[in-house]
């Protein structure tokens, strides 16, 4: 087991910097112990939880991604739970997407946005029965705005965090890993479907889902004290496709067109600035907290919204972001808008990014430059909308 | 200005382990440059922003706290602005603690509480207007709880983050500092005091309060692009005084009884149980959230409370905590309670924290063993009520 838990032995990466303070606050995840004994490189904390964020140089675990399969403790992604007679009314309240229509055992993309017309969080909703739906959230504490949201309108619901923790299986050979660990139903398991099921005892909801374009599953382990038996089996169903630790690819995640919480969708933008206007039915819906704001902005003309643009210089690995952006040259005067991710990618070999930019400077011809952080001023390129394809 | 900023050269730490990835997401505060400028070797998320959390070892940090004073980013600590003709309203649903009786220009410390009687969070409160306060809070997202309050009520009130960050000045040679930085008047602030002054253009609030017991102050910036400024001009004032960059000194918080949200306090703990009802005033107070779950806690014996314990063995610095606890001997059967905090006080020459813990256990003779995360079973003996003074 020791060869396949361990990362990369092919490519040890010096680091150094400091390393995070421990203190109970910074929850460890039910996978703690044997992301520990992998030796993650880096970490972060998401949802008060430490979160890896790699096991080896960023390039080979993308590459890894892309061929074959990883285990990846996404249990930072926490789950608030909302439940009873009022639960479809306190969901569809916290989101412009419908969300009656749902069905149980399916997954839906939900954008949260606030009364002001910002966005909350956006997870993936799954509806566990008529009654009762868990929320799968990137990085803010949701299980506080739905409690003073139903506390204030006096809904009759519970909102708790269960004890429900993500474990993922992504890459091309996950249905072959899913298969031989949960039987052949899971090949037939549509996209952003789910079931319940027990793996040797341990209770889980297995969802085809993840947050890579590369095909996978989600485990929700619903017993935080069998993680450990649960990454086991994982890794041993595994080991004839070259499954290995990894976590979330940042550099996948930018090539697919995957949007981050936090880094490129905040409380300061709205669904339509991110361009996830497909997800909202701002008019056809009625009674959700962000509707006189996103209907409002409905009737005006959009003054800023998210952008693919390709960045010159010396492949980049995304620090100290966001970058800010200026145009009409390296000198060309304040900022107009921001780099909110930025990665290198291998296949296109440029560096390539999601930028919140004006409108008129959503044009080919923007002659754009980004301020980078050692103070260099790097070319950039306006390639697509955010909701296009491909990288121009 | 290098060799002040340059954390104690005498002391340096090995350290090794995962470093924090890097995004938009885990904000930088506005005295990012000059905290790594000085070097942190540790480093945590709060509020979703980078908070240094130590420059040399724990205990030579220590000492200089209680014998000098120390500069300490701690933008993270960020701010709730609730403003508005239902402002006070709002502040006084949020806690159970009379918040109307607060004087413009006066902090107060008010617990949060849900609608289970569970902490949301600690925050200090300061009261800028009749109708406009701060809530300078522990690390949850208190903006989503009262603008999900705020919203379902349909009160009149603006809820933001705006952009205001503390910087501490903290130990004995404090009022030193600050009388050289903006004169003499601040010797005369009282404690959990603020006064709004503005140094060399930059605006701030100035408060006596921190997060120590050896006195100190909290300057609020109220402009991010001022960061560098203001940590130079502290940094300058303080060099007659040896001030160096430190951080909250987990040791000498637990040594003085300081409570740390996330760790010793969290949404599954009444401020009963925490040892906050000094806080709270559970009758007299009309109209709060949690008013009718804290007095129905309060016609109840209490069933589990924060104790002060001291734990034996090895000095430890407070890894992997939460630690069990379990009574009878070593192998007694199954934990009764936590360890929530545990650092070792190089003033006592043991290991002293918090543990929440049954009444029957509240006692010397308990016969209390704490499970290490080594393995260790290590005897402790409870001291005191959380409510009390010192370690028995």
């Amino acid at each position: 087991m020791a060869a396949i838990l361990a990362p990369f032995a092919s490519a040890p990466v010096p680091h150094g910097g400091p390393t995070i303070a421990s203190s109970r606050r910074v929850r460890r995840s039910p996978f703690h112990d044997r992301v520990m004994a992998a030796g993650p490189l880096r970490v972060t904390v998401y949802n008060h939880m430490l979160l890896p964020m790699g096991y080896v140089a960023p390039e080979e675990a993308y590459w890894h991604l892309l061929e074959h399969v990883q285990i990846w403790d996404v249990a930072g992604e926490r789950q608030v739970e909302i439940e009873g007679r009022d639960a479809v009314r306190l969901v569809e309240l916290m989101t412009p997407r419908p969300m009656a229509s749902c069905a149980v055992g399916q997954c839906r993309y939900a954008p949260l946005v606030d009364e002001r017309g910002g966005l909350v969080n956006d997870p993936v909703a799954l509806r566990l029965a008529e009654d009762r739906f868990w929320l799968s959230l990137a990085d803010s504490d949701v299980l506080l705005w739905a409690k003073g949201l139903a506390h204030g309108l006096g809904l009759d619901v519970r909102v708790r965090e269960p004890d429900v923790s993500p474990l993922a299986v992504q890459g091309p050979k996950a249905g072959d890993v899913l298969e031989a660990l949960l039987g052949a139903w899971t090949r037939e398991l549509g996209f952003f479907r789910f079931r319940e099921a027990t793996l040797e005892g341990i209770p889980l909801v297995v969802a085809r889902s993840g947050w890579s374009k590369q095909g996978g599953f989600e485990l929700y382990l619903r017993d935080g004290a069998r993680g450990n038996a649960l990454w086991d089996l994982v890794v041993e169903a595994g080991r004839p496709h070259d499954i290995r630790p990894g976590t979330p690819s940042a550099i996948e995640r930018v090539e697919s067109g995957l949007l981050s919480y936090g880094s490129d969708l905040t409380l300061e933008d709205s669904p339509r600035q991110c361009g996830l206007e497909g997800f909202t039915k701002i008019d056809k819906r009625a009674d959700y907290v962000a509707r006189e704001a996103l209907v409002r902005e409905a009737g005006t003309a959009p003054d800023r919204r998210l952008a693919r643009v390709v960045i010159g210089g010396a492949p980049t690995e995304g620090a100290l972001l966001p970058w800010p952006v200026s145009r009409g040259g390296p000198f060309g005067g304040e900022p107009i808008g921001l780099v909110t991710s930025a990665e290198h990618s291998p296949r296109l070999g440029r560096n390539i990014g999601f930028a919140m930019l004006p409108m008129d400077a959503h044009t080919p011809d923007a002659d754009l430059f980004v301020h980078a952080p050692d103070g260099r001023m790097l070319e950039a390129r306006f390639v697509g909308d955010i909701t296009a394809d491909g990288w121009g």
